[in-house]
């Protein structure tokens, strides 16, 4: 037995899901990737950042250079090495470790924090091959034939938006926050989606009842996308139940229709 | 081959939706549209509008223009001239140029502003023949077939929503902003529907109380129109998939929808 | 021809709801609930209380009146008169004229005000047996069918709000708001009907990651009574439906299962 | 007749739900529970400690006192003594007395607050085997059914709310309350699940466009845990009805699950 794993052998570990090694690796990378998240969003705390910067700084230069040995070793064990480097996985994985070396020429440019917290995206492929493919697989069909319902929403959403946005910027005036179409159209979507922030809100009686109407309106046609959601989701899943029925068929007669135990046919007698 | 498009050719491109030209024309209409709507709602924008009033002044005079020609060209192309005018489409088209002309009578009347967002109602027509009429056609026929329920709804909230605001009115007094019963409605449909903005909230502790229950209330009917509308929808989801599968087609009379087990055909009596 | 119709005939017209006569007696009540409950609505307004109180009241004492009148008319026009004064609607109408006359006594009760608006209820006999009758059949009965699933959704709401609360309450302590674990419950019960007021808000960390807990606990949950109103929904629609359907059946063979419209049996060919 | 029943009759009263007795002692405990419940609610109301504390202090200890004896008599009347004690119910019984001792001990602690509203688990021993667990069940399995479904979407939520609060972090910066990562983090949950207390809330335009963005977001995807529970609780219905139809029984071996219109039996080939 050798002292280290064949290069298939390790190919398997890092870019399969199946056996308890590549499993581990996953979880070895899943941590690495929370890890590093943990400590972009601590070190973002005034607070932390004040006491502890230089630590979290050496901590992330720490998991980068990890990343950057996992990515060297992924492109190593790839077959077609560029396919690898341009593949959506790739890109993500390129995308974790560069902006920590970016950030050596770029001095206190924020943009970067955005990149880095896109490592998440890398989870996507350690789960992609779990036991949520299936369940993923389902809620995509469901949205998928769904899709040309909730584009007919959303513009049906964005015409009401738009309409309610400018009555409410000529009705209400800037005095209630209504300073611009733009803002009122922000405050229709704070209404509609029933967030309600309540930083702008109708003052004016009038404003008020046009608010109110609004608010029915997004009452009612938020069961619009669940509705299309829900009928789609049901009846995707009685497909995926009908296709794992299986029926029994007669030999004798042919008929099928039986009970998968059945030993005497229901409609010739026939022993099976 | 003439250098200008035959009168009926020109029709053809301007009224259906069916080939490249015409499809071609929806698309620059689509985005006239788009970019007088973004014009009107940037000059709302007190720090755009203090700047580049002028030039969106000019802007909004090319597009009027535009619009003059194209309502020009349709009334010239229509065979009922009169027909087209006066037709729910004719009248938004007259619509998305009266009021750049009326300006120049009324100055300074913002209600001319709604008046031009209307003009987001002529992209309907664009979209009317798309890909998206029978997808529409399905969410119509489930939103009318809950038509009654659905009022029978509206009917329900607004009986609480009267009842709840009276009672809240008496319970709450005006501190916590609860100065009249049509505000205490106010306040009722902002937390029936959930949004909260929270300009009026209850500071009592018998009003507070009293808008726990209401609360808990307007989460659990939430539920009844979603309910009404997904019912609806898996339904007219199901019809529409019946409809699809085959049917045992009489080979003699060309009569379908046979029963899929027939041995006889319902319509003319041949054996199958 | 009679100048007055009968004593029967005004019966009719009065507690039936089914020819012109007695609908437009419906119509013109309807007129005057509403109008009564407007000047309701109208007069706890400061601004118009301040101008038009007198006026307001002469409406009230005709609108008072009429109702006194009508009520007069149906206990004259039943045939058993405790019945109906003792009856729900009886009560009913008792209730809308009753607190205009106690006025005079308790001067300045604004709890009478309460009592005028349940007047509203009298819309519900004028609905009652209007088109909207099979629809709030069909509602009520999901309603029920799904009363134990609710009543059981509402304890586990309970459950949570109070040891959410509790444990806030401990958390967050009196500076965010959370004064007491009444106080703590009302922020629990605005937070997980994702209603949000935003005038009792976590300001710590910890009170902050609890929260969004909740929140996203209240967001999955949502989910749980719009499922069960809208599973029962759907199975009372089906239910209607198959009643609906009448299968034609075949005298000779006894089949059934036929298309409505069939001239043969698809079983054994014989003509219908 | 004795004149104190028997000690397994006491075991049948305390441990079982099915009879008068049993009834009324649960329904006692309830009381007991839920007034205890009340006293802590009511003693952390400020108004009320100053004046009414040490009243609320004698009553505690009177409930405390109760549920010990309940707690000793329980303990007495199980046969496996350490089996109830450090079974689930056993141990909230424990925690039900518990905290007042400790109070003792550890004087002003807020902590066994939580511990004492922690009470409210007992009353699932008592609705456990009532009118509701049939209900439960169902609700249990269609929740364990879409257990990966949900899994997933939440997932999913959580990665939305990482990127959301990160741009929104960089973009907003700390003006708006936006002052570290999981400050946005907070906000971005707040959002998603429409709660929206406006205690942070965008203020730059890029802010407030990204923030509709995020909104419409959540409105769509509240959609789909809905979608989930709804089509789970459909089937879960649809298959308890199932069950429920009637099946042709076979009167010579006695089984039942056969076709309605079969003519020999699946399991003894017996014929009809």
């Amino acid at each position: 037995m050798p002292l280290l794993p064949s290069k298939s052998r390790l190919a398997h570990i890092v870019f399969e899901h199946d056996d308890k090694a590549s499993k581990n690796f996953d979880l070895l990378i899943l941590v690495l990737i929370l890890g590093s998240l943990l400590v972009v969003i601590l070190d973002s705390e005034p607070s932390f950042y004040s006491k502890y910067h230089q630590e979290f700084l050496a901590i992330e230069w720490i998991f980068t250079g990890l990343f950057t040995i996992e990515y060297a070793v992924r492109i190593w064990l790839s077959n077609k090495k560029w396919g690898y480097i341009f593949s959506f996985y790739g890109l993500v994985d390129l995308l974790a470790i560069i902006p920590t070396y970016l950030s050596l020429i770029f001095v206190g440019t924020q943009f970067l924090v955005v990149v880095r917290a896109l490592r998440l995206l890398r989870v996507v492929r350690i789960l992609k091959l779990g036991r949520f493919l299936k369940e993923a697989e389902v809620l995509k069909s469901a949205l998928l034939a769904s899709r040309q319902k909730i584009q007919l929403f959303i513009g049906t959403v964005l015409t009401i938006v738009l309409i309610a946005g400018t009555i409410m910027f000529v009705v209400e005036g800037p005095e209630g926050g209504f300073t611009s179409i733009g803002m009122s159209m922000y405050w229709a979507i704070v209404t509609l989606t029933t967030v309600g922030y309540g930083d702008i809100s109708p003052i004016t009686p009038y404003g008020k009842f046009l608010a109110s109407v609004i608010m029915l309106l997004g009452y009612a046609i938020i069961a619009v996308p669940t509705g299309i959601v829900t009928s789609e989701l049901t009846m995707a899943n009685s497909r995926s139940i009908k296709i794992k029925k299986k029926k029994k068929m007669c030999k004798s007669c042919d008929s099928g229709n039986q009970n998968l135990d059945a030993i005497y046919c229901n409609y010739c007698g026939e022993k099976f």
